[in-house]
């Protein structure tokens, strides 16, 4: 059996996932920027070591490539689902993502106990998370006037998805749209998202991004005017209080003293309606080495204590607008989140 | 001849410049925090390499080990004062207060020409920077009520001054007053001063200090209560507008949303009376590389564009307080400004 490439459509220069005869091929964002290598999962094992080394990253991606690893283990040995399903579903025990895309597969497995079935069911998750995508980037893009500049945070484009991206995306449909005069982006502390892996999709399709620092925000908009800050959401309560990567909660308050506009763009799955705002959200604090520490050489002294939370929550009241793949949330509240969600 | 260290009081358990038995002798700021090597000048030729080389930084810091240079160098030969001086005016041509100093001395070599008159001269330089570093302190510490949590940014202690600091200065004698509950210090990307410098600093005196990514300030003041920002300043205009490292601007705007209160701790000789207002002061932009690379290593994609200004302007309205030797400007005008300076 044969899977055609054209099975997974191309929307942008990035593919990070290439599902091709019958092989799961991941782009390696371990070595991104400086080196473009990709490692191809024959195996359910490969697949689930790739997971667990980072070599793929972001929610919807794990989810994307857990789904294929399922389709490479039974195609080799229709025997193997169940214990395939197990080490993938133990590469990255807390990726919310992942145990919905293997559930979603033992789903249909039951029902349908073919190699042929599950295959189409992981193509059918990828190009779903990609036309969520390309939705919410329609969506975005029309708040976007001719003309704007905006700042984006962290990475969340086609290297953290199925392709397109989520915030990464709007600005990909809006620079398309020869809407966007400028694009920056933060560099993204501690772990350098922004640095490493958009900086690499911006300069991949063209798009004209500057980096800079975390901290020169303020200055940016104090010295050009700066239309939309558009960023990415890890979770999004009932009320529209957004979790999400370090420094977003900074940029919004700072977007609004300067009158930028803020746009948060995930999909519908990212709600979490069972909480009603963001001071429920656990935020998870990593170890003082992100900080203290670069590529394993010490920066700050040994022993330095450091207080490193991962993610932040933003407030609804500093968000303008909430983009999925539903619908356009404007000035989140509980009753705006419902309308669109429910 | 013998110099007694004592001539030079210490007053924290960082020393950066010393001198003793006619030897200046340099802490070296480059391999901080990882190494504490020093670096003795014996010659004006040294004292120039380890200006320009940046051996010691810190606009007060290079003032007195030029003063100190010009004494080596006449301590060695009476006639090489002019040689001396042309050489140390060439370390660093743009550093203001390495020029001061120079003329200082300059003027007591025309009337006195004797290396023990130099030698008083410099160490004169170096206790006044010393004595209005901590009156600002003792002024700023005022500010402060008992229990506080701080936040600061970049370097502006004993390593960048004549000993103690100017924001450092602050919480370090707020701190030996016993005001202090935790301080915190940005990282200050891209140089990482405050993870480098401000660390080691907080280290050496046994003070609480955690360090926090730039971006992490406005989670920080959302979960905790974060008192004063306290932070330095490269110049100040008439009407209280404040230049400093990139970020303050930020770190204004985030305090002023959470209801931390903000302080600028600089000497008399920062403030710019020639320019009304911030938007006067050029911005020093910087090559993308030091957002690019790390060490030499890049972290982002080769090409990439970035936007790397050195300072930022601080409008005065975010500005609680601005404390220099000669008193505490509150909410700083152009009248309370001058009623403070003139």
């Amino acid at each position: 059996m044969t899977s055609k490439a054209s099975a997974v459509p191309s929307t942008s220069a990035v593919q990070a996932i290439q599902w091709q005869d019958g092989v799961l091929r991941l782009l390696d964002q371990r070595v991104l920027p400086l080196e473009t290598r990709f490692i191809d999962c024959t195996t359910a094992e490969a697949t689930a070591a790739a997971i667990h080394d980072m070599v793929v990253r972001g929610a919807p991606a794990i989810g994307i490539a857990a789904a294929f690893g399922l389709v490479v283990a039974v195609r080799a040995n229709a025997a193997s689902f169940d214990a395939a399903e197990a080490v993938l579903a133990a590469s990255r025990p807390t990726a919310i993502n992942l145990h919905w895309a293997l559930q979603r597969m033992r789903g249909v497995w039951a029902r349908t106990p073919t190699a042929e079935r599950l295959e189409a069911e992981a193509i059918a998750i990828f190009n779903e998370d990609l036309a969520q995508n390309l939705r919410m980037a329609a969506l975005g893009a029309d708040l976007i006037a001719p003309g704007s500049r905006v700042l984006t945070h962290c990475n969340t484009g086609a290297l953290a998805t199925g392709g397109h991206g989520t915030a990464l995306g709007v600005i990909r449909t809006a620079w398309a749209q020869g809407k966007l005069a400028q694009v920056y982006n933060t560099e993204t502390r501690p772990w350098l998202q922004g640095a490493r892996l958009t900086a690499w999709e911006l300069m991949q399709e063209g798009i004209p991004g500057k980096l800079i620092a975390d901290g020169a925000a303020a200055h940016l908009m104090s010295v050009e005017k700066i239309d939309w800050v558009i960023v990415g959401a890890d979770r999004i309560t009932a009320n529209g209080d957004t979790a999400n990567k370090i420094g977003t909660h900074a940029l919004a308050v700072i977007a609004r003293h300067f009158g930028a506009k803020f746009m948060v763009v995930a999909p519908s799955g990212t709600f979490d309606l069972s909480l009603a705002s963001g001071d429920r959200i656990p935020i998870e604090e990593r170890t003082a080495k992100e900080l203290t520490e670069f590529r394993g050489q010490s920066v700050a002294p040994l022993g330095m204590q450091a207080f490193n939370p991962v993610f932040d929550v933003t407030p609804a009241a500093l968000i303008d607008a909430i983009v999925c793949e539903r619908g356009v949330i404007v000035q989140p509240t509980t009753a705006a989140v419902a309308a669109v969600l429910r």
